[in-house]
């Protein structure tokens, strides 16, 4: 299996950037496309746990859609073979000093392009 | 891609079931043994961000072996292709009442068998 293959890792780092775009511009139509639409897919929320896409649909139109913005660090992408990677980031925001969040997303490529079917954000005093 | 075939999807319920019981009986080598070693790989911890196999080896090794215990709950393991798998699962334990633990792992296939190679461990009010 070829780990980070420089063209998978570009496809996955271009959908990546894409959802970054999305969610700070709160484009829930965009953060729902990139999902893998499927009651098997899970999201792991800073303060909720969303089983299937349906819950995950629910929480993303009820959101506020104030307060996105955010810097990322040490953002990773790695793939394994041509259909999978894993995605993985810090970020910050200015609301929350001294706080870290962590974001973890695995996407697989399907016919229709990547998605993400399990994401997992969670938010804590920052250890450094 | 074929989700969950049964086959795959019991080889890497019976891992997860290993790491598990490592994780509560303080089974360092084999929870090392169960994470690929390769400097990409990445656990978000409850309290840490640790990338590569070094940081999480140094974290694991120095880990008190007290409170470890704990209940699983909606545990989940989904296959994606006879190679990749996501387990997720929520947690609590008796040393935190009020409060839900939540992991996520991403498994790949190698061919020393099946390991994490992203994992994101998270506690939070429970919402429910």
């Amino acid at each position: 299996m070829v780990i980070d293959d420089p063209a998978v890792k570009a496809e996955v780092e271009a959908a990546f950037a894409r959802y970054e775009a999305a969610l700070v511009g709160n484009d829930v139509a965009t953060l729902e496309a990139l999902f893998h639409d499927d009651p098997r897919t899970i999201r792991y929320g800073a303060g909720e746990n969303l089983y299937g896409m349906d819950a995950i649909r629910a929480f993303r139109r009820a959101r506020a859609p104030q307060g996105l913005a955010r810097t990322l660090e040490r953002a990773v992408v790695t793939t394994y073979g041509p259909d999978l990677a894993v995605a993985m980031t810090l970020f910050r925001r200015e609301s929350a000093p001294g706080r870290i969040g962590r974001q973890s997303q695995t996407w697989v490529r399907f016919p229709d392009g990547w998605k993400v079917v399990a994401a997992h954000v969670s938010v804590i005093d920052d250890p450094e």
